[in-house]
């Protein structure tokens, strides 16, 4: 079951585990977060742009009351393992993975079929930084394969009118991801900074945007990851669903 | 001097003072947080769109390196305020106002005069909210008389090239900020959000942008306005130049 280099996580809910590359990109709080964030209703489809092995998928399974969740993964071995991570944890009745690009969205599904759509993508701009020498991480890192633009593009078309896209960023990337979500009529929702500790600068931002809704956004009281003796703050706990505090 | 209905406030910074109309629009934290947050560089050429009484022109002589700072002010009996604000302060050396219209900014000034623009506009979007009876308190209100796009496409004509765009807003208007910035190449390279209390949702953001420059967004530590137990924090007893604490 495991390929050389690979490494079985256990997730911490629902007895779910991962298959990931020790030497690629591993899933970090990001996902997590994201998956808490991105309120799904009952019954909800889902879908998970650029998926990687399947973490948002697996979590969401989880932690949301999602009827479907589909990942999309556009690089082989990236797809393989969360292929197998379904069928590890046993989720093929509500867990499905594709392997595709998201920049041809329009041939992989109709319109308009999602209720939510979420994403963990590429946080820096193409050519920006020192890129990974390994091909997959700098494909998860940078906006090599596709950048905000494609992928809100695709989040828009995916979503039923009013669906929900929900994404974790970096704030420095702010003004395009606004931009980008305005373009294809997603209109940011809600947003929440992610701090370190609370007197820090934020290092993520989390974002709901609506399709087709009217502009008014709310922005949210700060998401702090630790208190200032360095321990996790009791709204980390409670996310990772961890005894605490 | 004073009208009926006007009064003088203190600025309690360098001794000056504000005519003000008791029962209109009244300057808030809003501006004195605006006149800290744009970083002024020694001898720059400022205006201010929407000067209302004059305020940010008044606290920017004195917070600021600036060389001149021009108000531009569209309803007359703010204008005539805001002129005998800078006769009382004797600051006619150094601080003009002017009465217009900035959406015919193109007949007032030349285009690319100035280093740093700054404004403190209508929060609301016209006919959001319960608007004021009274149509000055109105128009600082609401975007009756100019627009976000409005002010965004002013500041950008009147701006040189690199030159510094700052604002403060209402958060939930963050989009529409964003998108009339990046209609008008100013593009945001700071952002900071105030917020009342640590764990409080922010109830102000400020801005600084930059005309032609590329997308990089440093969002800044928060900026919080009042301890847990209600008292004022040190940086506001800082940027208020107020002994305490």
């Amino acid at each position: 079951m495991l390929g050389e280099n690979e490494q079985i996580d256990d997730l911490q809910i629902n007895g779910l585990r991962i298959i990931q590359d020790k030497t690629r990109f591993r899933f970090g709080t990001d996902a997590v977060l994201l998956s808490s964030y991105a309120k799904i209703k009952e019954g909800a489809k889902c879908v998970d742009l650029g998926t990687g092995t399947g973490i948002l998928p697996l979590l969401l399974s989880a932690k949301s009351p999602a009827a479907g969740i589909t990942g999309i993964e556009i690089q082989e071995d990236q797809y393989e393992i969360a292929v197998r991570n379904v069928e590890m944890n046993n989720l093929g009745h509500k867990v499905g993975m594709i392997h595709g690009d998201i920049r041809n969205i329009r041939e992989i599904f109709p319109a308009g079929v999602f209720d939510n759509a979420v994403s963990n993508p590429p946080y820096m701009k193409r050519g920006s930084g020192i890129k990974n020498s390994d091909s997959n991480i700098a494909a998860a890192r940078h906006e090599i394969l596709c950048d905000m633009d494609d992928i809100a593009s695709a989040a828009s078309y995916l979503l039923k009118d009013r669906g929900i896209f929900s994404l974790v960023h970096r704030p420095h990337r702010l003004a395009d991801i606004v931009h980008s979500l305005r373009a294809h009529r997603l209109e940011p929702k809600r947003m929440r900074f992610v701090f370190p500790y609370s007197d820090s600068p934020p290092n993520l931002v989390l974002i709901s945007a609506q399709k087709n809704a009217g502009s008014f956004l709310k922005v949210e009281k700060p998401l702090t990851i630790r208190n200032g003796d360095g321990s996790y703050t009791r709204e980390i706990y409670d996310i990772y669903g961890m005894e605490g505090v």
